[in-house]
């Protein structure tokens, strides 16, 4: 089983793979000055989401700051003010909460789904190696062939819902110069999702392992001939997973909701961009300065929303490249080298891992 | 295996399948920008959805307006604004935001529920195909008996739930120009569903399903016996999201919930025309203008309760003729071809889709 | 297998019963104009549920607008004032849309629930008549004999939570008048759920279910021993669906939450009889005549809490007379023609629905 | 099979089990004037549960009265009043209905998660007892072992959870005198539980049952072989559902939700009790009575509050001596009635139940 | 099997276990008098969990009280109470209840579903254990060997989500050094996890679980060759469960969520620092008192933020040293001792717990 192409695939990950896994699990709650430690982090941190739109949204506020103090005549000033009470008595009575935590929690809770209903290739391939007879002769070119077709499967559902894969992978050729698809195979595939033909090219190789099922069945390679429908059914799971994944990435939320929100929260800014409170500014001089310059309290509430409003957008795309959306090239790798780790089950033993076990002696010879 | 009119059922869909998908997956939420590029948007839009109603309210809205400025004398124009203060204060004391957001969120809950438990037809075939015996003279009859007749359960199941299926489809005779249902069969089933069987017609050809089970299974067809109650238990399955889709679409959110929701909404809306702030009119000049003629703000919480009705009422009918709805059309198409491409399997092995394989050495004489 | 008393049980469905599913799918959204049409609607509508309701406050929010007109004094109308501007600032201040939210959110949630689980009667009917040997001379009999027994199970479940059908068979000699049990089984049932036996009726029907299958399996009626257990698996899975249909209907919301959410919308609604802004009035002579005699506008939350507190109390007993509840008659209907159909698969095949099937000429001897 | 202490165990339940259940199935929402009966009902009525608190409630509202309108002096009257507007306005302020709205949704799901996953029996002893082969003379004796260690399996898991379980099994000599554990059993499940070995009584007790198993199997008593994992896949069941009821009432809600909710809510009630509104007294000689004797109103909230947080508490331990709890006791007895009917199962047949059957004179010799 | 370090994992409970799970168990909820019980109870509760932040906030407050009263002079006091008043009027119009309200409920929900997938060993240890032939010579061995591996996958899992299991177990040295894994297998496992290597050690420990599976079936040591892929199918759920537990651990909550809920709690806390109503504090002389040394109304809402964002935090990060968090180390400890006693299991039997059974006359010699 070579994917000569495999260098290109991985991405360099240097370090030991549980000391990644625990620099990402969250901080304690109890221990006392965690907290300032939180807010100070940047990367994956809310400021890293927000600030672009932070620093357009404090531009538009000094200009108008701006415009009042030094560029406006006393009628324009006056009329400034009558809007700005207009707008801060409005943005008060607008209750778009509810909606903005309606987006976000129905996004985030079908971004939890799909978390677990991702398909999984270890399962299906493990399935296969053990229901074999061991020690074919042909053993390891048929488990080569099963392993690699359930990460070509893999790998063309996720050209399907993910733009880095499918950057990554842009046609077939890609495929066989990465090593991971035969020509034969190419030019199948390349056939397959043309004008007339609107088979997903997944469900192909999908098909290619079924008919290795029944061939395996035909030619009596599994130890019980009940062993064929048992692995069916894991495929036919594999299968299902990789449909969920299309439905759920193309079936997604409503876009006119994803715009709803963008709209109500955008309007909701500008809203609060003039919605000053001279009133406070003329009870004492120093608030002027408040009010004109630190407009941290009236914005908290928009802040507030636009958070709210990215947590949704990002957990509409999971397999975006968004910072927190699920790391779709790092899980290839993963899928290829276990592919290979659990194919070498097939050929491999106890004893070639250990040496000689305990419990050798008492071995019969194998039963076929 | 034939479908004859299979011209007939396809619609022209002239893209590659994956691309198709991929054009619907949603944005990615980091890039600046984006935003506006969401916006703009028409199709599928939130603009598209609410555009009619939008207007009708504008339209009533200037009209008010007119009424006021140019057509009532001055003690119209007092009790006027008298009435405008009144629903003003009343539009703001209503709180029917969590009302809809029940609403909509119990909708669009069920509507998730409803896309995953979709009935599929393909394991069901693949089961029934794989578990037979290999190269019986016979197997092509019954394989492509067995995956029609699940084709045409598929059928007669959405066909009641589904308006333009039922149109495509509006009596048994047009299944069987379309070269989906035999002449005999056409006549059995025209046969149930009268006056005194309510038995409901996708029922009868499950039935078919199960007999041809029984007979696969009396006449020693599958590899084991015990594949029969193996098949038996997916059909039943099969048979079992048949019947939740159609007690989904019957059987759904109470008639009066949407009642109930669309009256609160509306006369929030023609509250909202009336509710005029005069006050701030007076405080400026060009405020008269706003008030009078860019209801933008006020109009605002009016639009989002839109919205979110319609999303609410989109998704309490899923398989009707809305824009966000199932294509329940390009859902056939699929499983028509899909049961074509499952049935092929039957016949089919890796032999006559790669040539000779390297296992091929190895093969015994097939085992029956 | 008779049902001799068939007739009495049935209700008229003149219907053929995929036109009468149709009907029940929900209008479209997307239609200019369908919202007229669904307001419009009587049947299951919003008005019917509530008019009583909305008659009663309308009466005494007008006796109580005669008593200030035209039967206080003048003391008297003060007094009435104050109270109303009482009332009206705290009903303002009540925030009980939560609650209410909750309530209902809980009774919905439980009610799609209870009708996903519901017990069916197919599966469990199909698998036993599947799993026999075919063409036994006692088949027909232990067919009949197992298809009855599961249908007086279900009826036996659904008399303990559901009043009309306990209405319409309030004992036992009424399920035999209705050709349902056997005299002996009849004399059986009447002995169980006595002073010292705690054990319901169902479980009695389904233990000799239990009785059955052992002695199918024990004269080797099955045609594979496995099959005992398999259809052990499946009638185990339908007595807990009776069961808990049982634990629903028994175990359900805790009575008093029915009773707070009555109360408190019930004091609301009180509350807004008398919270009649007289300030309104006093500022136009034409709005006297809306606050005293159209309340539409401050009545539209009682109707909005009122609605709801609707849906949630139809969920709590979705078994009863309400017209949105289940109709178990129907289903009761379904049930017994299904277990005449599924029972009747026994002795059928394809050929006797066919003729002859172009497979026919490869039959084996059927092998038993 | 004799639990010789059965009297002891069972409480007097003089009423058919169907009745007992069908009057406490909900009430219909449809019925006219059914709303004033449901008010009316005192047993597990909203008022039974927080009348203690509401009565502490009004004799301190009362107190508080009599100290202003007879204790205090000009200058206390005053300090009062400028008292009760502090409170007034503050408690109009807080916003905790969603903090208390989340206690009690928390806690209720969890409780109907609980309700759904109580090991039950029934399941483990029929599958146990249809798997033997019929007619071993040693059967009657090995199923009552096996019957008898599920009943007390389940019982050492609910002393756990449940106290009135507890009290009234306080100790293993309890449960021999109730004639549920045998001697030897006593003596083994007294030594576990002690200082060195941590594990669970109940987890002993289902090792036997799985020592039962293997016995079964090595001495061939099952009628296939492959009997033996099914059985015990469902022991492994058994055992997980035991599991998770321990961890559901042990690993519950923090404790500290508990103490905020309750804090909250007093917190909000002792301010109410001060919050009067004076201004409305003054304006009308009777509303001073309404003010300081019918607090109907301003409590209002509080109640919602009270019985809000009263639901969420009984939902929090659903094993307890609330009036609402799920009925261990109850369940127990069930349980050791349904024991023994299963375990009877495997001696009887149909025809000791019904006398000759229409099948007998087909019926083979029995196969072993 | 030795676990040669076992007396170092042990943690001393000197506690019965099931008093100890009794004394977790919630508190009635209908006892009078049990509220104030559960208001002053320390362990676990609310106060030890926020005490810190009260502490800093309290502080705080009293700087700016001694500030206003004793350090500023009349310009200062005046730009204070302005101050004070744009910040009582900007707290009150922030509404972050939802936002708070989504973090927690989302972070608990998570919490809710991880405690019900924790990865459990010991159904994988009894299948394997109960599918092995009886009596085998080398069983003891392999069976330890097994429950061994088992339970080091089971910690090999934990060690990368949880922080005391890591302090623990800092390296494979250390599992040696406490007798869990042998020279041999620390070698291995110390080799993976390496530069180019990016398999979890968890992954390698079940491949050796796999093998073993692998040569209990070729050396014909299950009593069925069917248990081979049942044991399989077993274990794989058993590695689905780690998978998942890790995936829950590192793919959370988004940090910036975190971080968003950290900063908008503790600006609104800030914010009601300053938020003093000093026109209460005028209206009588011991209101200033109040206002300025007792703040505990106007603290109570941030007291419920405060709380309620504790309760996310926690529930983020289950697996950490928070008092409400899993203990890991307990359940390690249990997971050690059900791996001993369940492979002790096969050599048991039930004569050697009970002496000789009713049913040992009927024991026909073991058949294997």
């Amino acid at each position: 089983m070579q994917f000569s192409g495999k260098p290109q695939v991985l991405r360099r990950v240097s370090q030991v793979p549980s000391v990644l896994a625990f620099s990402q699990t969250a901080p304690d709650a109890n221990r006392f000055g965690e907290s300032i430690r939180i807010l100070l982090r940047w990367k994956g941190s809310v400021y890293k989401a927000i600030w672009k739109d932070l620093l357009v949204y404090y531009a538009l506020y000094y200009l108008l700051t701006i415009l009042h103090n030094f560029v406006l005549g006393d009628d324009g000033k006056k009329a400034f003010m009558v809007l700005a009470k207009y707008c801060l008595r409005n943005s008060n009575s607008i209750n778009l909460m509810i909606m903005l935590s309606f987006f976000t929690s129905t996004a985030l809770q079908r971004l939890f789904t799909v978390q677990t209903m991702i398909p999984g290739t270890a399962k299906v391939i493990t399935f296969y190696v053990m229901s074999l007879k061991p020690n074919l002769p042909e053993g390891p070119i048929i488990v080569e062939q099963f392993a690699r077709w359930t990460v070509i499967a893999w790998i063309l559902t996720f050209r399907v819902v993910c733009k880095p894969l499918r950057t990554m992978f842009p046609n077939m050729i890609s495929l066989q110069v990465a090593g991971i698809i035969r020509e034969k195979e190419r030019l199948i595939l390349e056939r397959v999702e043309t004008e007339h033909n609107t088979t997903p090219r997944a469900l192909v190789v999908i098909d290619w392992m079924i008919l290795l099922l029944k061939e395996t069945s035909i030619h009596n390679r599994f130890t019980e001939k009940s062993n064929h429908l048992k692995s069916l059914d894991v495929v036919m799971s594999f299968k299902k997973s990789c449909g969920n994944t299309i439905k759920f990435a193309t079936k997604n939320i409503p876009y006119a909701l994803i715009q709803a929100a963008i709209i109500v929260v955008y309007t909701y800014g500008l809203m609060t961009l003039m919605a000053r409170n001279f009133d406070d500014a003329d009870s004492a001089g120093f608030m002027t300065g408040i009010v004109n310059y630190f407009p941290i309290i009236p914005s908290l509430q928009f802040f507030v929303f636009l958070v709210w409003l990215n947590f949704g957008r990002i957990a509409v795309n999971p397999f975006g490249t968004d910072e927190d959306d699920i790391d779709v090239k790092l899980l290839l790798e993963t899928h290829i080298q276990d592919s290979y780790r659990l194919a070498n089950l097939y050929a491999q033993d106890l004893e070639s891992v250990f040496g000689a076990m305990p419990q050798k002696q008492y071995n019969e010879a194998p039963s076929s």
